[in-house]
């Protein structure tokens, strides 16, 4: 741990000096607004009590002084009295530009086709369940690959609804709180034929979009019908490459998706690839069914086409994709803002039955968060 | 409706000129991607089967015709044929810059403390349950104000996860399907105290966060307790008018939130402020409760705080507030990514126990669309 080797008080605030080189300037408002005392944060829940608007706008650093790595505060006008610990500055203010983005490609590992020589990120479902090891384990694959496959899973239909319990909740939709993924007559989607299924993602039509998906296998015995799954992630770092203005375009010119059957009529605005305060890329969409109309003003659609085409080709580049069989008793969890799937036509003889179910990624970081913070 | 009354021809593709004045200029690949044929839309459900990248990159209009209004177009250099209805043609290209976006301030009635003279939004709840017309007239007032209150939901505990089944799907969160808002011991969140709470929308720790919630009053004998209600679009929209800079500030440097307990550890890196590719309002947050570390570089903190005050000074403005007190039997329904809610403080004696859930709004826009389809 770095340690405050020196303090020097300017006009605006404070600079903490420290030990291993670097220093970090602190507005008085900032320290202000991070007392960590008891009457400015609920000393059991942590929570904030303080409102910005109870600080007086011209608060400054009264008198401020270091004790056994502690800083001191004294601000004027309030004469209030702030204590930092020497553990909390250095986690919270080494790097004040560094902020926490568990969606950020930036704390992602990103993958191609020839990635996982060596295997797919894995787990036995058994060992998921009931070893918080494990579980870790398999949750950190989704956070860096976003995605792991679990092996070993009941073949019982609904199991899939009890796996989601180990991290998270059900996201119901139109669909149920589960979905038949079989060839059916009239299919009310284009997933529920035996058709091939290019990469997308799924329910972009929705606001907010799941965020995880399941696919359990409970038969698999029809020719075809192979998983493909591709890192959408790096999918936009390689348009960003290859050209930044594409890039730029898919990210401020939004588009429309839709879905409609006899009960919904699921419409969204929102890009093919979001990206968070310091343009790194957080969410990417792409679901070649459901785009609607395109409505951009004429003047940017010369433009915006091109963009929206190398999208497209980039997401069929065979070489950024990883292509199995799911087999009974496997389930794939994977990151439905980030990781592409697809499907391999199959033969209309034999059965391939697969449920699926919908999560959010939220309560799985929530639970990722608890097990490395135990761990 | 308006009538195409001529057509001409260029060399990128064709502009549409109507009846009553004005014109569409339609890029030629454009056209082409929209085409409505059953080898390029599944006649069943309207899914696209055509991906961008099967449409040659120098697709050109061979030739073009108008005839009983439809539009016959030929295309090079892949010979296709297509067709398009005149009602389509003026639904979707009159003008092609107005794209739908549901969560749009410009959808939506902004309102302050005394809009609701004549009372506020609200629906008889059988009358909701059995009615499509009231449902839809509730949900349209939730659409374009934010809120409706229904009345006469009887004070069953759990009532309010089938109030929900009307529109949409229950959004499970760490508080449980639904949780109690009561005073308690060692509350986790201070929702679950007698403290008075200032205006705030929950969850923002939650990406995605929950775009629609639910109080239900099962009991209200204390004094005090009344809630509050809040357009956080018009308060946004104040800044906006008030310093463009503040607003620009809180769209685009974003900050964290989190949430922690004995369960759960929820993180986000969010904006107040969230605008959509036209720069329109579409969600705001704000929790004083659960703001994180402020994490921006140094450099960028002197210009923060002036705006985050600002915000957080608007949001106190009393004019902009509805106040009421919630009764047995009353349900407030919310759009948690617009309305803010508050709570004073209520004494120690008596009972206030409220039922709170979550859902989102595009299970609930997608009900009113086909609501308003079959009126």
């Amino acid at each position: 741990m770095s340690i405050i080797s020196a303090l020097q008080q300017d006009s605006d605030g404070l600079t903490l000096e420290w030990d291993d080189g670097g220093s970090t300037s602190l507005p008085a408002i900032w320290l202000r607004d991070h007392c960590q005392g008891a009457e400015c944060r609920d000393p059991g829940n942590g929570q904030r009590l303080l409102n910005i608007t109870q600080i007086p706008t011209d608060t400054r650093i009264k008198e401020a002084v270091l004790r056994d790595g502690r800083l001191l505060v004294d601000f004027e006008p309030d004469g209030h009295h702030s204590e930092f610990e020497a553990e909390w500055l250095q986690q919270h203010c080494r790097d004040l530009g560094r902020q926490h983005d568990d969606r950020s490609e930036r704390t992602k590992l990103l993958w191609h086709g020839d990635s996982f020589a060596d295997g797919l990120p894995r787990c036995n479902y058994p060992a998921f369940r009931d070893d918080s090891v494990h579980q870790r384990d398999a949750l950190r694959a989704v956070r860096d690959y976003g995605f792991v496959l679990l092996d070993a899973v009941p073949c019982e239909p609904g199991e899939i609804l009890r796996v989601i319990e180990n991290f998270g909740y059900v996201r119901e939709t139109n669909y149920g709180p589960l979905f038949e993924v079989r060839a059916k007559i009239d299919a009310n989607n284009l997933a529920y034929t035996n058709l091939g299924l290019g990469c997308h993602l799924d329910n972009p039509y929705r606001d907010p979009v799941p965020g995880l998906q399941l696919l359990h296998c409970l038969a698999s015995s029809t020719d075809g019908g192979e998983s493909v799954l591709q890192d959408g992630f790096l999918a936009a770092s390689i348009l960003r490459d290859e050209n930044t203005e594409h890039f730029e375009i898919l990210s401020r010119q939004w588009i429309n998706f839709r879905f409609r059957d006899a009960e919904a009529d699921l419409r969204s605005r929102v890009p093919f690839i979001e990206v968070n305060d310091r343009d790194e890329i957080i969410k990417v969409r792409f679901n070649n069914r459901s785009i609607d109309v395109i409505h951009l003003p004429t003047a940017q659609l010369a433009a915006f086409y091109p963009a929206y085409r190398h999208w497209a080709e980039i997401l069929e580049r065979e070489r950024l994709q990883v292509e199995f069989k799911l087999e009974a008793g496997q389930l794939m969890l994977f990151d439905n803002t980030r990781v592409l799937h697809a499907r391999r036509a199959y033969a209309a003889t034999g059965t391939r039955h697969l449920q699926g179910a919908y999560s959010d990624l939220d309560g799985l970081y929530s639970r990722l968060n608890r097990l490395e913070q135990s761990a």
